[in-house]
C-alpha cells in the first residue's frame, strides 16, 4: 500500500472509480484505457492518470488498466477489504434505510446493532439486527468491537451521544445529525448534511431560473424594439 | 443579488454559514465579528471575510456582521427564500425519512407528492403527503409545477425515471441512487451517494488504524532493544 499521504480531493474521487470499475467487471470488461474510462466517467484522461498514479500507477502503456486488479487495489486503499463493525444510533426512517442497505455489508461494513430511546422501537428486528435501548450503548460497543457509529438522531442529542461513543471507544462517526461534532483528533467524523445538499441544489436551480428569466426579458425587449 | 459567478467551493460552504447564523439568531446574538465566527466555525477569519466578500461584504469594520441581515442575504443567495415544489420518487425508508424532515419546509421546499411502484405503499399518507403510483408521474409534475425530484430508488431504475422527470419538466434531481445520471445541461443533479461517503470514512479510519499499528510496532521494537 502507498505510504505517502494522498490528497483529500483524490480520496474523495476514489469511491467513484471503485463504482465504475465494479460496473465494468459486471459487464465482463477486463482492461480499460484511461481514454475509455475518461469517456465513461466524464473526467479527463489526464485526471484519471494523475489520480491513479498516486498508487504507483497500475496502468501499462498500450495495455490500459487491469480492471479487476485496480478494483481490488482501490478496495485495499479505501480499507473496504477489511471488516468494520458498525452500529446505528436512531432507528427512525433514516436509520432503517441504512440498516436495509445490503451493499454496505458487501463492502465490509457489518451492522452489529441499532439503538433508540423510543420504547416502541426497542426490541424490534430490522434485517436481522435488533433495536436496543441506548442504555446498552457502552457495553455493546466494547463487547462487539464497534468502530463506526452512524448518528441519525436530532441535532440536540448528537453532541452528548457523540461523547459517549468516543468514550466507549468508537473510532469514527458517520454523522447525519444537522450539527458539527467536537471529537478528539484521532476520531473521524464524516458528515452527511442532507439539508445542506438540498440548499446547494436550490442555489443551482435558482441560477438557471435567473438566466432563463433574463433571456426571456431580452427576447421581449427585442420584440418591442 | 450578486451578478458574478460564485465559485463552487464558496457555494458549498454557504449552507454551513447559514446554519451557524441561524443558531446565533436562536441564541439572540445580533452581531458577530469574523473572529468570533471563526472560533465557532473552526474556519480562519480571513476565509470567512473572503467568502462573505463575494456578496459585496456585509461586514463593517469594528462592528462585525449583522446576523439577521446576513442570514437573510444568504437565504436569498441560496434561493431558499423562494418556494420550491418537490416530489419524492421511492417511498421506502429513505424517501419517508426525507418526507418526515420538517426543516425542509421551513426552507421553502414543499413536498407535493411521493411516488412508488409498490402497490402496498400506494395510497398511504406520509405527513400529509399521499404516495401515488409512478404512472401518475408526468401529469402530477405538470399540474403541480414540480421543480425538484428526490430519487430514492435502485440504480437500475434511476436512468429511466430521470429521463421521464426531465421530459415532464423537472429542473433538478436530488439523486440518492448509486449511479450518475445523464441529463441535459439545464437540469441540475445533486448527488448524495451514501456508500461513497462511507468509503471515505473507511479510508480515514484505516489510516488511523495503520498509524496506531506502526506506533505499537515501534514501541515493541524499543522494548526488545
Amino acid at each position: 500500500m502507498a505510504e505517502k499521504e494522498i490528497s483529500k480531493a483524490v480520496v474523495a474521487r476514489l469511491p467513484r472509480y471503485y463504482r465504475y470499475l465494479g460496473e465494468l467487471m459486471e459487464e465482463g470488461v477486463e482492461r480499460i484505457s484511461s481514454n475509455e474510462l475518461s469517456l465513461r466517467m466524464k473526467v479527463t484522461a489526464s485526471q484519471i492518470r494523475q489520480d491513479l498514479n498516486n498508487f504507483g500507477g497500475f496502468g501499462q502503456q498500450g495495455y490500459g488498466y487491469n480492471v479487476k486488479y485496480l478494483y481490488a487495489e482501490i478496495a485495499k486503499i479505501l480499507g473496504i477489504d477489511r471488516q468494520h463493525n458498525l452500529i446505528i444510533i436512531g432507528a427512525g426512517n433514516l436509520g432503517q434505510a441504512i440498516a436495509n442497505y445490503a451493499n454496505f455489508e458487501k463492502r465490509g461494513f457489518l451492522i452489529k446493532g441499532m439503538f433508540d430511546v423510543n420504547p416502541r422501537l426497542i426490541g424490534l428486528i430490522v434485517r436481522g439486527v435488533e433495536i436496543r435501548s441506548i442504555d446498552e450503548l457502552e457495553t455493546f460497543v466494547k463487547e462487539n468491537d464497534v468502530q463506526i457509529a452512524a448518528l441519525t438522531i436530532p441535532k440536540t442529542k448528537a453532541p452528548e451521544i457523540a461523547d459517549r461513543l468516543v468514550k466507549a471507544g468508537v473510532k469514527a462517526i458517520w454523522n447525519f445529525a444537522h450539527t458539527d461534532l467536537n471529537v478528539p483528533e484521532d476520531v473521524v467524523v464524516e458528515n452527511v448534511h442532507l439539508s445542506e445538499s438540498l440548499m446547494r441544489l436550490s442555489y443551482r436551480v435558482c441560477r438557471i431560473q435567473d438566466r432563463e428569466e433574463k433571456s426571456r426579458e431580452k427576447t421581449q425587449k427585442k420584440k418591442k424594439a
